[in-house]
Parts: C-alpha cells; structure tokens; sequence
C-alpha cells in the first residue's frame, strides 16, 4: 500500500486562468519519485471557504498528506496558513524567532527600494510569522516561511504541508519538507513504483489502442500494469508504472510495442528528443564509434525564435549551439541568410527550395556543421489554397553532403503551428545526426 | 446569484505533471465571460473511481454546471463518457448517427496512413458512439464527440458538460456547448460581473499591500469588491471583479492605486506589455500625434530566441518585427550583429557595451528603426562574483538618436532569468516607444 497524496493549488489568479499553474506538476513528480500515488489536484481561489472544502475533500478521500501552494504573501488575500490551522485544530500563535527572521530578510530589500515605508513593510509581513501551533516551520527562501501541519490528535487526517506560491521558492523549501519528522511520519509505508516511458513520432494515438489490444491477445496481462497514452507536443507517450515484481511482466509488453513501432519509437528510457540531440551533437555513442562534436545553427522564420529558444533550453547548449537567424521579413532572409533572392520570386517565401537555402545558410553565415531551416505559414492570416494555414517546410544540412527536408501540415491554431514545427524540426535533427552516427546506441537508426 | 461552476480536467499525463493543462485556465476565462462564478478546478486520473469523487465533490458544494476535459479518445483509459453516464443515472446507448459520422471523419486519415487497419481503428472508435441516453451530442472536431448531459432528474444536480482533451477540439466545441438548450438551461440566472485590471512593473507585491490599507483608511469600502494581487512573469498585476452597481466604489480605488503607483502602472485597460509595445509599433496615438509606424529587430544572447518568440507571439507580427539574430557564440555576435571584438575583449560578452553594441547591430544590420540587445548569465554555469547567473544587460536602440540601457539582477534559475529577463526588456522596449509618442493616451509616458 503506498501513500496517497492530494494537491491544494490556491489562488484566484490560477483558478480564473491568468497565471498558469507550474506547482502542481512539479509537486506530482516528486511524489512519483517518493514512491506516493497522487490522486488528486485542487486549484482552489482566495476564498477560505473553498479552500476548506478542498482540505476536506482530501481528508475524506483518505490522503495521507495534503501539500499547498500560494497564499503565504502579505496581503490580506494570502489565506492559507489560518485556514490550514483551523481545519487541523491548532490554534494560530506569532512565532517571534520567525518574526525576526522575517525581519533580517527584509532588511537588503528595503536598500533596493529605498523609498519604502520600512514599518509598514514589517507589519505588513509580521502576519507570515503568525502559524499553527506545533507546525513545523520551514525556513523561508522568499519572505514567506513553510509549515508541515500534522493534524491535532494523530490518525485524525492527512499531515498537511503549506508551501509558497513562487516555484523559485516552493522548490528548495519541498526539499526541507521532506526531511522534516513530521512528513516522513506521515509518508511511512510509500512502495516504490516503477515507472517507464516509451516515446514515439509520426503516428496517431489510435494506433497504440490497437498495440494494447495486441499486447493482450498476445498474453500480456495489462491489468498488472497501469499503462497511460497521451499525445504531447505531436508524440505519443507510454507510461507504464508498476510494482517491482511485474518486472517481467512489463518487459513482455515493451518487446510487443517495440516490434510494432520500431520504425516511430524513438526513446524507451525516458529520454526526449530535446537530450538525445544534445547528446548526439556532443558526439554521444559507443567508444570504437566516437566522433567528435558536431554545432548546429538555425535560420526560421514561421517559428519566429521558437526552435532557437529550444535548442537552448538545456544548461550548456552554448557548447553546441552557434545561434541564429530569425529571418521574419524576406530582406533577412536574403541578407542574413544568404537566400537567393530568385528563390523567393521563383517559388515563394514557404517552399522546398527556400527551405533549403535558410538551412544552408544558417551553416554557412554562422559558420556550424549543421544548418536548420524553417518557413511556413502560423496564420491565422497569410494562407492560401495552394499554401494553407500550417504548412511548414523545414530542412537540415550537414553534417555531411545530405540533405534531410520535408513538408508538414499541421492542425490548430498559431500556437499549435508554431509549437509543433519545432518538434518536427527536433526530430529531422535527431534523423541527420543518426545518419551520422550508426549504432549510437540509441533505438533505431 | 450568478450561476457556479465547476471544471474536472481528466487524465494521468495531467495530473501527474507529464502534460501541461491548458483547458482549465481556458474554461476559466470563458465562464468568466459568461458572468459565472468557477469555484474550483479539479485535476484527475484516469480512475473512474477518482473521477466520480470529484464530481460528486462538485454537485455536493453546488455547482450549477461541471465542465470535465479529456478522456474521450479511442483508448480504454479514456473513460469519461461512461462515468458521467453513470454519474448523472443515465445508461449507455450506441448512437447509429453518430457512429458513421466518425466513421466518415475517419476516412480521410485512412488516406494519410495507409498501412492502418481500417476495421480494427472503426471499431476502437465506435467506442465514442457509445453515449449516455438523453446527452445532447456535440459534433466532433477530432473523432471525439463531446456531449451535454444534464442530472435524470431536473433539479437533480449539476449538468455536465464533457468536452475532448486536445485544446483546438476543445475550444470550438465549446463554443457549441453554449448555445444549447441543455446547457442554456442550466446557466439561468448568471450575473455578469465586471473584471478590471490594473498592471504594474518595477514594484514588489508588498506595496500593494500597503495600498490596499491605504485605500481602506481612505473609506474605500473593499469588501464591496474582490481584489485579487498577484505577481506574474515580474508583473504586479491587481484584478478586481465587481456587481454592476458598485461601479463608483471600484473607481474610487483605482483613483488610489494611481495616485500611488502612477510611476510603474503601465496599463490599466486589460492591455498587456505586449499589445502596448504591438500597437505603438504600429503607431497608435491620437490623431493630431500620429505618426509612421516602426519597425524592431532583436540581436539576443542569453535569451536565446525567447525574446524573438515572444515578440511574433502575436498573428500579424511581420507587419513591425524585421527578424533577430540570436548570438550565442562570440563568432555569431561579431559576424552577424556587428558587435566590435575588442568590446567583447575588453568588457566581456555580458557587459553594458555589448548589450548597446548588439542593439546597435540589430538595429543596422536588420534595417529596423529599433533594435534591442541582450546579453546576460542565464546560468545555472558561467556566472562569476562580478557577474553572477541572473545579470543581464538590455538595451534598445532607436528610433531617434537615444539609447535606453539597464541592467537587472534577477532571481530564480534558467527557466525564470531567461523569461524575466524578455519583460524587462518588452518593458523598455515600451519606454522607447513611448519616449517617440508623447501623450499617446497611455497612462504614463
């Protein structure tokens, strides 16, 4: 039996869709990793009311620990620790070593705005130093200090942990959390789960129903498993988690998905697209087939920053990446790129051939082993019968004489275009770079 | 007494982190349209058991109407349907008409893929014929239909509106949804709220706290309206929903705020930084000021193409945004954004004379009225005592002979300092534009 756990995502800003939540999923993956079975996420506004509701929801459902974002800051909307103290039966206290700690933080903040109204800031803030009696404080990163709040008589509900809204903040302090007595009381008893995940592109979800049904019939006893599909980005997602001893189990089913999709399976061991780049640009394989490390450069122009700002997502892409061209209007295309004007005229700025030249240019003009190029059409406006709204044409050069090049066309609105033509853009890289280094090791070639 | 609603966003990849959920906070803005009151979201497995907690969560706290999202694909784990079914006392019924349309959608798709089982994908996607009796069906835009289905009982608790998980299914579908009489039915009696929105730059949070005390101490009765705070993306945005009739108490507020803040509120009309900056480009200003429209281009280092992306975010951007060269390397910065070698010898890459240098580059070498530069230690590597991760430089060139150049120190890691580090920089971007249009309208220049 493992532990379970709920989310309490607080805040009217959340709730009505203005700030988007990234609490709740980092939270969820931390859990997995403790071994805790989530079952449910709340995303509750400012109104005390809801927010009890939500907690006792939790209690009811029979979640062994409760974990809360936001609602600590110093405004009168930031709720959470009374409610927390009230629905656990502890009383509220002023904890004075919090104050003063409180206090001390402040202090280089009131340098920065040295314009502010220091007593008023104090008292403003001294609220966050009012907590349940007997929680466990977490030390603050922000202004605003953690609590592990077990429940008054023991057995009597979930230990709830109360933490900051800020990711920068709730991080570090989740870290604290479960160091802390009080939690590791209240998570005793999580199994490890296993958790494995097959990645695969280019083809539709409806094909892994198929695959599943397959696996069955096959013999594979899917009840022992909790296997989960999602399309994510333009990829379908396996995730199969469970316990140790369905290893087998579990094995049998990856060899059914694996002869059934070896063509589109690119990861099966957690991988994403994104690191098994980077790792082939860092010249990742076996060593009798090491090379050395290749760069790569991009020139886009639908996708207007977007495929550059991915490639440099991960900490020390500057190790491969040279950098960019975002050739939105045509003169940047000519005069950066080093597109053939004619190219334009003869066949349009969404092409094969123009394409073509924004990725040999992006090699050449930035001087890197492999050039990238993107031209299509995000809309909502620009499309035409011939040229719709989500055709996209990318290539890639190099790193040798080849040339890899292909046209899209993709669904949804300006977002969807833009977002997923990176994706694709990821994976015709990936393709050229394999070409480049058979047997790396990685699924296929 | 406005109508209250609840959303349940179904689906393992959700709940456990792997996918992040855009319908809830999509939902949100649309019922708040509608005048109706969302109390909570909930986010849930793919665990009929857990999924018909939540609804009963919802119906027992009084929702009105539950929106859920997702669980309508092909694959057995998509269960939705049926637990509403059974939820709502309904049985499930094949419905004929409905099973050849999908099957006719399907059609096409054969095409793409030729080598699929066209019985075996028929028959995983017959399954979405299969609906409770008396739902009124929503035309697919995918495969999945959606469905309203309204208690067995009239008064007999809350109508489900149960839509697909993919957003650009989603959002038409909804559309749909509103204008049946099922779901018209149920939303009798909603009030429409006014939602205002004060924004801010360059405050923390707390001074608005202080405010809020100040307004109160000046007889502005806040109880008569919901302000809600919150920080976003380096924002202080403040949203305050209201009953009609309370007009005067929330002008008598916002008088407050900006007599305050008249410095750093920058927009107090619902627009963003990024429609102000699009529509000064264009521009925008009144008649007797108007002016020629600008054009910008960008020449970024540590932000690696975000600030490109962010900046064609918006359909029509190509009128006003010329390109970007994203300069990772020190080669690209020289080559391609005319940055002086002997700058980035004598300062260092990240230095106030190499943030004006590529201002200046992109500004000349993509032929833009404005060109902005950044450079900065997007980290977690590369930072030093002198210049630690979080420093950025930004500047922005044009459209006259100014300069605007500053530096920030920001907080948090890779993912916060590359983000951060794009609003400041829309935000001087702004400033700049202002500077060009006096008395344009907007609340400060």
């Amino acid at each position: 039996m493992s532990a379970r756990a709920g989310i309490v995502v607080t805040g009217t800003e959340v709730l009505t869709g203005r700030v988007t939540d990234r609490n709740g999923p980092w939270l969820a993956e931390r859990l997995r990793e403790l071994g805790v079975d989530l079952a449910f996420t709340a995303i509750v506004g400012d109104r005390p009311q809801d927010m009890e509701a939500a907690l006792r929801f939790m209690a009811e459902r029979g979640m062994d620990v409760v974990l809360t974002s936001g609602g600590l800051g110093p405004t009168a909307d930031d709720l959470t620790a009374e409610v927390v103290g009230r629905f656990q039966g502890r009383p509220m206290v002023l904890d004075a070593a919090l104050e003063e700690r409180i206090a001390e933080i402040l202090r280089p903040l009131m340098k920065r705005w040295p314009d502010l109204d220091m007593d008023a800031i104090r008292a403003s803030n001294r609220k966050q130093a009012v907590i349940p009696d007997g929680a466990t404080v977490l030390d603050p990163v922000g202004t605003a200090p953690g609590l592990v709040v077990p429940p008054a008589e023991p057995g009597g509900g979930p230990t709830v942990v109360v933490l900051p809204g800020p990711p920068r903040e709730l991080q570090p302090m989740w870290s604290t959390a479960v160091e802390t007595q009080a939690l590791k009381a209240a998570l005793t008893g999580a199994t490890t789960y296993r958790q494995k995940t097959l990645r695969m592109f280019g083809i539709p979800e409806s094909e892994i129903a198929l695959t599943l049904r397959e696996a069955e019939s096959e013999g594979v006893d899917l009840d022992k498993l909790e296997v989960t599909t999602c399309l994510k980005r333009g990829e379908v997602e396996v995730v199969t988690r469970y316990e140790p001893d369905r290893q087998e189990v579990y094995e049998a089913f990856e060899r059914v998905v694996k002869a059934r999709h070896a063509d589109t399976l690119f990861s099966d061991d957690g991988t994403t697209v994104d690191e098994q780049v980077a790792s082939l640009l860092r010249g990742a394989g076996p060593p009798e087939r090491s090379r050395p490390p290749l760069t790569v450069a991009v020139a886009e122009s639908c996708t207007g920053g977007l495929l550059s700002a991915r490639l440099t997502e991960l900490p020390g892409s500057s190790d491969y990446f040279k950098g960019a061209i975002v050739a939105y209007s045509n003169d940047v295309k000519i005069a950066q790129a080093a597109v053939p004007p004619e190219l334009i005229e003869r066949h349009g700025a969404v092409s094969q051939e123009v394409a073509e030249a924004l990725a040999d240019g992006a090699r050449t003009q930035l001087e890197a082993d492999l050039g990238v190029g993107v031209t299509g059409v995000a809309g909502p406006g620009g499309g035409s019968e011939e040229k719709p709204v989500g055709l996209v044409w990318i290539s890639v050069a190099g790193p040798g004489e080849e040339r890899l090049t292909r046209s899209v066309n993709l669904p949804g609105g300006r977002f969807d275009v833009r977002d997923r033509a990176t994706t694709v853009a990821m994976h015709l890289l990936r393709r050229a770079l394999l070409a480049e280094t058979p047997a790396a090791g990685l699924p296929h070639s």
